[in-house]
């Protein structure tokens, strides 16, 4: 099964790499091999447009990589030698007119192009992020389960808030529940942030204790089968005050218009600017310093985003967040999060721990 | 203190730069930025060779990196903007001769190249690593306590483990015990490997049951004040066989050897030498497929290397791991490691849980 899959993989890529007149695709990105070979711990995969796949990797994870890749023929490099310059010798004879690569370093991208002088070495990093960004359905069962288990994490906190826990330790319940559960570690590094910490959209998780009457936004993930998942949610120990009560609700409405936005053919700009009309309207345009959201898959962020900028539109099989958020320095901030996957006639979310903003 | 710290970071850096001819550096990976102002989630910083130094970031950390950024200039940089252009547009007019890069990815070189073209562009990726590498005292309390922690989840997996718990199970155990001593998620994902996959080096955990009289390979890690330690027990329920000790002793003496050969100005490759030695002695040689050790700090994995090919001399201040291993493909494998500081007239090693093979 996983090794059809991976084979239709590689050869959408070379439908790819066809269209982009690439006569070679260099792979550097140790998500994108994966993806492509099933394999982890490697430096490098070389896709030529037909004919055998070369993966390279150190004498490290040479038997691992051996016993898990697929579609490929697993070449190992010694620990004193460069895999690019390696790589670069071996396809040298075929004297390629022009090779493409993901996310090559700066350093790595010299050797290539020195050891290849004929041939044009040209950055075309989209090609294995576009087809990861649509989803199969394997695929969006390890992303079901993942989900699953953060809701249960997020589940957990909601047992445990208190006032006086510390943010850190709603992290440890949080990450213990869902590891329990068979999480492989988490999805990201779990945010908790309370008070005027929950202003900032990536403020980590810290020794301060919760209180009553203030924000607690808590931004987490469980991973299984090397799939992520991504959840936001903002609580509240005891009354909010009006002024919280209106950006709780500001930002739910917000949230809930541009998920009723997502289906097939929608343009990703108009999701993020069904939410941001909400916000704006409401006077909190300037708080809303992110795009709405981002792609979620082998990675926390991937294709597509979702945001002004987004010149794509929506196809089946985008699992994407829709995170709306108002952030306001010196006071705090609250984020609402799903992840949402995309369908033809409309969206489906993966995520689906309580909403409510008080919590007693 | 904070402050002073990071000022002779960028002075060393400066002097650094100085003798490498070089008018001006390009940080572009998050860790060194770390390092160097004490901010998170950055996406460029600029050193000139005097002036004014300038971090770039996107509105979604802007605040919080206004916050905590130090020694520099933060620059909001716009969604619709590549903060590579930007930072090329503005250092432009000051005609540099020859500026250096740590990471940078190919397409964001290939931004600046065009933006600055009388401008010699050059990788130089290490000049940070090498500050990096020399832990200050501030740097050595993070690390010991980190290391402390890891002790403490090492200890809890000795505690829990017994026939029929799963890999993961372990794992969830001992991420959990450090959490709740303070740990910052994760110094890396955890491995528990036992039975056959203890011979992969880099074997992750799987819901496997752990059983009576195979090797249980646990690698693990705290982090404290973003500082990290690097831990791996092997350990046994129940007696091993004669070629199971033998595997053990040989490792533990390789590793002993070594440890007792790390001092400053002596060179890496013979504390790897002195391991391997043990080890091929024992005809185990062609099963330790990695280096002996790498650095621990900011990353896990980070200057100096201990390994044949290393080319430097140890420094008071560098942290490394002594983690030499057997590893035979469907046998199983061994490893022992330690996070040692390196001084004047020895090393001192920081992590200490128990290593008896045995544990009932």
């Amino acid at each position: 099964m996983v090794g059809i899959l991976l084979t239709s993989r590689i050869k959408a890529l070379r439908d790819s790499m066809s269209k982009n007149q690439l006569d070679g695709y260099l792979v550097s990105n140790e998500t994108n091999i994966l993806y492509l070979t099933d394999a982890v711990g490697t430096s490098a995969l070389w896709i030529p447009s037909e004919g055998e796949n070369l993966l390279y990797v150190y004498p490290v994870n040479y038997e691992s990589v051996k016993a898990s890749a697929k579609n490929c023929q697993v070449t190992l490099v010694k620990r004193s030698e460069d895999p690019y310059r390696k790589l670069a010798e071996q396809i040298q004879q075929a004297k390629l007119k022009r090779i493409g690569f993901d996310n090559l370093h700066a350093a790595s991208y010299l050797t290539v192009r020195k050891s290849l002088k004929g041939t044009r070495v040209k950055p075309s990093g989209k090609l294995v992020q576009d087809l990861r960004a649509v989803k199969d359905p394997p695929e969006l069962a390890a992303m079901n389960k993942a989900a699953e288990m953060t809701d249960e994490g997020v589940k957990t906190a909601l047992n445990m808030m208190k006032p006086g826990i510390r943010e850190y330790e709603l992290a440890a319940e949080m990450e213990y529940c869902m590891r329990k559960l068979g999480s492989e570690g988490t999805a990201f590094d779990t945010i908790v942030a309370s008070g005027a910490r929950s202003a900032f959209p990536h403020g980590g998780c810290t020794d301060r204790k919760i209180r009553e009457g203030e924000f607690i936004v808590i931004d987490v993930g469980a991973k299984f089968g090397n799939y992520r998942s991504d959840i936001t949610r903002t609580y509240m120990i005891g009354k909010p005050t009006p002024k919280q009560k209106k950006m709780y609700e500001v930002v739910k409405e917000a949230q809930q218009r541009a998920f009723e936005k997502i289906k097939v053919g929608v343009r990703n700009s108009e999701v993020d600017a069904a939410a941001r009309k909400v916000i704006e309207k409401a006077g909190f345009g300037q708080y809303f310093v992110h795009g709405l959201g981002h792609g979620v898959g082998l990675e926390v962020h991937e294709a597509p985003t979702l945001n002004a900028e987004s010149r794509e539109r929506l196809k089946a099989g985008n699992v994407v967040t829709d995170e709306p958020g108002i952030y306001i320095v010196g006071y705090g901030g609250v984020r609402i999060e799903d992840t949402v996957l995309v369908e033809k006639g409309g969206a489906q979310k993966m995520t689906m721990a309580p909403y409510d903003l008080t919590i007693r």
